[in-house]
């Protein structure tokens, strides 16, 4: 197991190298935000402005995002943003009055979801809603046991950070926890589905053995951090079947995959034919405002129902609410599922192309608009290149075009841009990429 | 020790009582968001819109607000408004780009604190902010061990929850958490502070013997869920002696008497002449946004900042930012700190003058905007009346006037309404308090 620091972390000992004005900001960050705060690229970026796919330094130019999945439609949406405003200037209370637009959203969503689906909680981000999540797998299991991939990360309440396995070795994984390697087609065993399920079986039987059992299967669909997985679609099943037969749940992490990006459904899950117990979802949900959920099968509630209660100060609040329910208005009326899977394929077929004429591309997978991109050093060997992804990822920056890395190798380009994003900029982007990958280190 | 179910909730068995509309609501409530939800009062109220301390039913019916402390400076309070309307067509992003508004907060918050706190961290409610100080702590002490006084409610994230003895009996307190008396200067010892500070002596001692150690005391100042517990002030040092004589921090959760509720300074600690290690803040923060912080002394960020990270999505995003920075504009412009102060004294006094009345007033406390009054069924046992607290509560709500009760007896009156409350407001809940006090039950 690979658990490294942050991949495209500013190096503070570069600090000297910057303009006045990012060190000058930088400088008042590390006095007042301390130094458990992180900052994206050698060079930090400054943002001042966004507009759909567009982001704004202070002197006005422009950057192509490619990356942000919380401004999921589009940077300062405007549909989302009316909804803000007015219902800020109308009322913002709390779950434990009547009010209509809570309920409005959790019947929307739920429309969305297979119907064993039949509960929503609204927390504020999706580390509350995956460590609700935790509780409840508690609760309904007896059990206190996890399985994760290599490199998850599912949130950084201490119970979630506890089995987020990619915030590093600083912060121990509890010992109720296992992790398993994700279903990796490229570098992995020919029969994905079967040695994820087997993997599974076999953390499984670990933690019943050292007295934890299973309370859950945890699972981001699209394996954000752990390096974009997404072929064959139906390769968590028998992995899902496995945590079941340990009297575990599955929890699908719908953080990442969630609210139409894969392109294929709302749902990250519904590519590969399975129904969970409980769904988490935050991010892209309010576009910006800060809302997440989590949606249950009803009997999993029936015993927390009982004896315990919830109830989250901020969470499902009447602003939560209107700026969740544009989301999914805009997501319904753009039809941004289907745009999604059109801009995606396009894009991983450029990307394939690009991989044609430059070896260092080992593969290209992904669906809809979550794709990464492998680079190594050598096409045989398969073997990571992490430098290289360093270099383009800064490189695209200084283009003004915004990306990340991901996976153990800190080698796979994630691109994960708002929905707006529309075919010309696909290619300002795979022609930024090719330029790059041409020219000299 | 009194761990009972929630005080003021509406129970379901009654909903053929209610109006059409009303139990179209709730049932669809029961049917979306389900069990673990809780109503208020008997007759759940449905609300529409705020302004100021009124809040307005679909009739367009107006409720004075004692009770809400999220739109601590008024509902929908139109510098707050303007700010998240025009941060939301602007800009939200998060905290791995740069960007003013954070650190403008951040200073701000700081200039408020004593200068030994140095460090703020965002999160978007309080209960995260709580876990973080969790982690914190445990990284710092090398301890797990929790104390809290008896009712406290700090959050409901796993670890939080296990640590919330309010939440009641159906959530298990973990084997690292002890409890101890709140600071009752009405039915405790007279000597309350050494008494507080004893009890949080014995409770580490016996943390340490069974192999916990102290991580922490976490306390809210004014005892909002113990039953409001003020004076006299300064009765938290010893407590706070003792803890770090065990080795533990001590953690200031300001979610309750934070941003200048008190009348008596900015944080409610202040009061108490303390210095914290951690400080916790959340509700009142953004006016309704969902923002929250931990403020932290330097050496205790240390190894947490080299061996981790911490990074939340939505947390200190200029939204967030902009809405903090109106709060603590409009504090400050609008001398907060001292309205509360005059209307609490105000409404105090009258109390009082309402108590020498009705024999069913055994003690009225609290400080500024945050009061208890406290309801016995004889004022020389001081037996607690939950009856006639929970007959009040829903008295005043048919007057449409809003508040709630408090403390393990479920009798304490929560005075909490929002900083925008007048003298004249008060005069109409003093009258309204007297009517029923002196009508028959």
């Amino acid at each position: 197991m690979n658990r490294m620091s942050m991949i495209n972390a500013f190096d503070p000992s570069t600090l000297e190298a910057l303009d006045p004005s990012s060190r000058a900001l930088i400088e008042r960050r590390q006095r007042v935000l301390g130094p458990a705060y992180r900052l994206f690229y050698e060079d930090p970026l400054h943002l001042v402005r966004g507009d759909g796919v567009w982001l704004y330094d202070p002197q006005g130019q422009a950057y192509l995002d490619a990356y942000n999945n919380v401004a999921s439609l589009g940077h300062a949406q405007p549909d989302v943003v009316r909804a803000i405003a007015e219902q800020s200037a109308t009322l913002v209370t709390h779950t434990r009055y009547l009010h209509e637009g809570v309920l409005q959203l959790a019947e929307r969503l739920l429309a969305t979801l297979p119907s064993e689906m039949s509960h929503v909680m609204l927390t504020c981000t999706g580390s509350e809603a995956n460590d609700l999540a935790y509780r409840l797998a508690r609760t309904v299991t007896g059990n206190t046991g996890v399985i994760v991939t290599q490199l998850a990360y599912h949130g950084v309440t201490h119970s979630v950070a506890e089995f987020s396995p990619s915030l590093g070795q600083g912060v121990p994984l509890g010992a109720h926890v296992r992790v398993v390697p994700p279903p990796d087609a490229y570098r992995g065993e020919t029969d994905v589905a079967g040695a994820f399920g087997r993997a599974v079986a076999a953390a499984a039987q670990d933690l019943q053995e050292a007295g934890h059992g299973l309370a859950m299967l945890i699972v981001d669909s699209i394996f954000s951090s752990d390096g974009v997985y997404a072929d064959p679609a139906g390769f968590l099943a028998p992995a899902v079947a496995a945590a079941r037969a340990a009297g575990g749940l599955y929890v699908a992490d719908e953080v990442q995959p969630g609210f139409g990006r894969t392109g294929a459904a709302m749902w990250g899950f519904q590519r590969h034919q399975v129904i969970p117990d409980l769904v988490t979802m935050g991010k892209p949900m309010g576009n910006g405002y800060p809302v997440a959920a989590l949606v249950a099968q009803a009997k999993h509630l029936e015993r927390f129902g009982r004896e315990a209660r919830y109830f989250n100060t901020f969470g499902g609040n009447p602003v939560a609410a209107a700026a969740a329910n544009a989301v999914l208005d805009v997501i319904e009326r753009d039809a941004l599922i289907q745009h999604a899977h059109r801009v995606g394929a396009h894009l991983i077929t450029q990307l394939h192309d690009l991989a044609a004429r430059h070896p260092a591309i080992g593969d290209v997978r992904g669906v809809g608009l979550f794709i990464g991109v492998d680079l190594v050093q050598d096409l045989s060997t398969r073997a990571p290149d992490r430098e290289l992804a360093t270099r383009l990822v800064n490189a695209l920056r200084q283009r003004k075009i915004l990306l990340s890395a991901s996976g153990p190798g800190g080698n796979v380009l994630k691109i994960r841009p708002p929905l707006a994003f529309q075919i010309e900029h696909a290619d300002l982007l795979i022609t930024a990429l090719d330029e790059i990958l041409s020219s000299a280190p």
